[in-house]
């Protein structure tokens, strides 16, 4: 038995942030129990079950109905036996079912009890919802993020959830090792607001030394020319001439060694400012080029350089294919489905996907055998709706 | 001495994943040495100084000129007594340096080797540099982000480049545990395309269930309206209706309950589909309004949303200056500077911000001393060009 399938983490979180976490956990080997409501989490509908069955595999699920006391006995003994607690309510909520930190430290001072929510457990924002959108926008990204004449612009994905549910991980996995010198278990808090911090950490940095903000510049480094996406016959690519050797290599591979005697684009900064009409020139050249050959020219040349790809084209690059990174897996009520395993090659591979996202309560009348009750208890536990399973 | 006290870091890597990987294993206690060309880190200029400063901090600093064998030997002295090795090299580099991890495992087969690429040490595209901006254009994600009709646009900071550091950190504590039962190392692989692939896992899976794309829908969320952001009279802000209770909440707090009997508006769908009229009547009923008076009345009324903040009115955020997560402190070379603790709150405290980055070398001559190197030999070193060191 590994290391990692001897820890056991009880998973109380729902939506995005805290289930990627507790699957990182499951990916590496853990033993991880979703704790979910009845009605099912409330991420399960969004893009199809997609987002669901994106963070929720290799885990069992056991289904806890946590407004009926029954149920939260049932989650003080999961607790007992836990190495990890991961939560996404909304600060208080878990003190309020009696399932608190101080409560938890007391059934087992073991317990790495992880709290995730949109702005910490501390603070005067702590007690508002998170969001991921929310942090976008207040945390300073989509202030940095479109063009500099046009409104603000969401990232269009939920990456701050996605880093707070790494974060988490990190946390877990630093508390184990540390548990192993003090016997006791730790109380993280992780927030959207935080993590969304730590990655503005450089643009944060330049403003407390010069109070200058980042330029928007759509696709563009502001610094660099040409250093942005331009359109050629077939689609987009991203080209990024940001040192003198790429860009008299990216004029020759293009044949426009004229502009490299234009005066408007001797030096970078030239560039920079005569941005638009390189930019047409650029485009004017590619305008009867397909995409895929220019990124070979790129590529030949060593201009850093790529493909603007969609979701479904990033699927059929021969590299991605190549590299390992997905898994497929029919999944038992989505069908097929293409997984993303977790991205750490570790002596060549990278962890196994087992099992796919788990059903309602899938678990519920194992997990509950495990603990103890009896199948009395069980099917009790099921009529009075402190538990919840598929029919047997 | 705490667990990671004991742990001691190469840390080789340059530009921004490499280091910020390194900063959070030094921010968890290690003992973290950075080894750099004479010349710096080629991250050092930009950002006025910003970007360095930001993900080196609690490191010491060796320079060493890998040109030269008598510096590759230094190392080779640092691989023998170190937990852990980063280097973000384009693969193949630190093999042709000798210093590659079939070299490394011999002279330390309990070290925790990784490396950071932009596509991974295996695949079509391994020997290609990789870029945050290339891999944001080839995950998807600038297909994601801007207007629909709009071309593809960058999020305006490095997070791909962050979140390929955050793995590293992951894959490193998961080592450092697996190496507690099998006493051996690990030759890690992270690339920053993984990173980006599996935070586009959601999107990924959807894909591959129904062929649906993404769409781009600029700071909104295609799915729900009113949910985006709007421009009140001395700002942007975020509203997130989300659902009906927050749509009804939100018409009496801004004095349109008219809307509510509107059967423009009368669902979720009726208002994604009348997006752009509804958004007109809300931005009249916000332009006599202050941000911060409507942000407070959403708070107020439970009702998603927040402020869209620049990266300046971030760091005067009341919660932000109270939840402790910003660190002042003085650099010798940059001054004032402003930095974002790592985001893990235990019991209470973030880590702990000891020393700012280093200068280029300016640990060098302990370093070596510490290695064993006699003063007459340090000298020569320096002499030699081998290793570098500010003037004693």
């Amino acid at each position: 038995m590994s290391v990692f399938e001897k820890i056991k983490v009880l998973d109380m979180s729902h939506a995005l942030a805290g289930p990627f976490a507790g699957m990182l956990l499951a990916d590496f080997g853990a033993q991880v129990i979703k704790v979910e409501h009845p009605h099912g989490d409330h991420f399960r509908p969004l893009l199809g079950g997609a987002y669901h069955a994106a963070v929720n595999r290799n885990k069992r699920d056991i289904s806890l109905d946590l407004k009926n006391p029954e149920a939260v006995g049932v989650v003080k003994k999961l607790m007992v036996e836990s190495d990890v607690l991961i939560e996404s309510f909304t600060p208080g909520a878990m003190d309020r079912l009696g399932l608190g930190y101080e409560a938890a430290r007391e059934i087992n001072p073991c317990l790495i009890y992880c709290s995730i929510s949109g702005y910490g457990q501390t603070g005067p924002y702590h007690s508002l919802p998170g969001y991921d959108v929310v942090a976008q926008a207040m945390c300073g990204i989509m202030l940095c993020t479109g063009h500099a004449d046009g409104p603000p612009v969401r990232i269009g994905a939920s990456w701050i959830d996605m880093g707070a549910g790494m974060y988490t991980a990190l946390a877990v996995l630093k508390a184990l090792l540390e548990r192993q010198d003090s016997g006791r278990g730790q109380r993280v808090d992780i927030s959207l607001m935080d993590t969304a911090l730590s990655w503005m950490s450089p643009l944060i940095a330049r403003f407390s030394m010069s109070g200058e903000l980042p330029v928007r510049a759509g696709s563009a480094l502001a610094a660099f020319s040409p250093y942005q996406v331009f359109k050629a016959k077939d689609g987009y690519l991203f080209i990024g001439a940001s040192t003198e050797r790429f860009w008299l290599a990216l004029c020759q591979m293009l044949g426009l060694e004229e502009l490299t005697r234009d005066s408007r684009f001797a030096t970078n900064q030239d560039r920079v400012d005569n941005r638009e009409e390189l930019t047409k020139l650029i485009e004017q050249a590619l305008a009867s080029r397909f995409r895929d050959e220019v990124v070979a020219g790129l590529r030949r040349a060593g201009i850093p350089g790529g493909p603007v790809l969609d979701v479904g084209q990033v699927l059929d690059d021969p590299h991605v294919q190549q590299r390992g990174v997905l898994h497929h897996l029919e999944h038992p009520d989505l069908g097929p489905l293409t997984q993303v395993k977790t991205p750490i090659a570790a002596d060549g591979e990278m962890p196994l996907i087992k099992t796919p996202a788990p059903a309602v309560g899938q678990d519920t009348r194992q997990v509950l055998a495990d603990l103890g009750y009896e199948d009395g208890e069980i099917e009790r536990l099921l009529t009075s709706g402190a538990a919840a399973a598929p029919p047997s």
